[in-house]
């Protein structure tokens, strides 16, 4: 089969919330793992360190804290005007410890600015933004497989849980939740704003070339 | 020509520090761009907003702002026991008025979160990273048209005169200055730490699957 063309990727990486429960094999596994560390970052530190979850008690205990939290937020059933977007997370939410692999996205900052920020969380998470493209690597290279990813942040507010059930030490800051299986549905092309209407030319707001 | 893999592309982004002073074509451009508002973001709220600059004069009071910040925090030349990558990075400094293309990659908040975060700097800071994703498309993209690009943020301490140059308000927030342009070397893969050093299953550091 020939290799996913890149631009192809990119533009049918959809945020996948319905997956299939088939098992992820570890080759692909550590193949888009290998992908994300290729990534750049901040004077090449690679702070990024993952942590793949399939044991199934694990995910079950990670996904009742991701799905508790979502649910507490945002309601268990569809709400008057909420934006569509919401509905297909609630499911993901109530349906995460079926999901077969979740990969905790961590910043390690023992591999970097560790020093700098003498452990101030808002420091801290300013330098995370940095193993960001990682993770869109992750994406594509899964992308590139045929496996579906989402990212999610939501477990932040009980971070400190995850990180005892895992058992994730100080200096490592979460970052993304990123459930990883293959699709119920397609890749399509997601829908987003025109780049025509994000893109200045030489004075912010100049849309003309 | 043959699409460039995904897989092709994300194992041969080398970051770009010696550019061609041939101008990119704006059909490129656009294709770059397109691809970076493809990425997923948080709520997909897309708070990204990207400024082209290729008018020569701009490009030189960029550059000259980027190149004192630089040489000024790490000296004109070679020092003694630095990061090989510094020697990359200063000549990117002192050239930076060459590169064809700058792309100052931006944070749009009143896309976003700005109700959120009251204008504070620092939960901006943060919320600014959920457009890293769309920065690493951007540089995927720019690989497989044969460009290439460097993540690039030391612009940020004088980030003001910068917004104040390409009329910037103040609710719109720089993020990365990319240079794009053709490559004066070739793209080889970069040297990164083994992807099985970072990858931990089901608790942290445990290195076996």
């Amino acid at each position: 089969m020939a290799e996913v063309g890149v631009f192809e990727a990119i533009h049918t990486l959809l945020q996948i919330t319905r997956y299939k429960p088939d098992p992820v094999p570890q080759e692909a596994i550590e193949k888009v793992i290998e992908a994300a560390t290729m990534a750049p970052s901040g004077g090449n530190i690679q702070e990024w360190e993952f942590i793949v979850i399939t044991d199934r008690h694990l995910v079950g205990q990670v996904a009742r804290v991701y799905r508790e939290i979502w649910l507490e937020e945002h309601g268990e059933e569809l709400r008057e005007g909420e934006p569509p977007v919401y509905k297909r997370a609630r499911h993901l939410a109530k349906h995460m410890h079926e999901v077969p692999v979740l990969i905790l996205m961590c910043a390690d900052h023992q591999r970097g600015y560790w020093g700098h920020t003498q452990g101030d969380p808002i420091v801290r998470g300013i330098y995370a933004h940095s193993i960001w493209p990682a993770a869109q690597n992750l994406f594509l290279a899964a992308r590139g497989l045929g496996l579906g990813t989402r990212i999610t942040t939501n477990h932040m507010p009980r971070e400190q849980e995850i990180k005892e059930l895992l058992g994730i030490p100080d200096y490592v800051e979460t970052v993304a939740l990123i459930p990883m299986g293959y699709p119920q549905g397609k890749f399509v092309t997601p829908k987003r704003r025109p780049a025509a209407e994000v893109t200045s030319y030489n004075r912010y707001g100049n849309r003309k070339v």
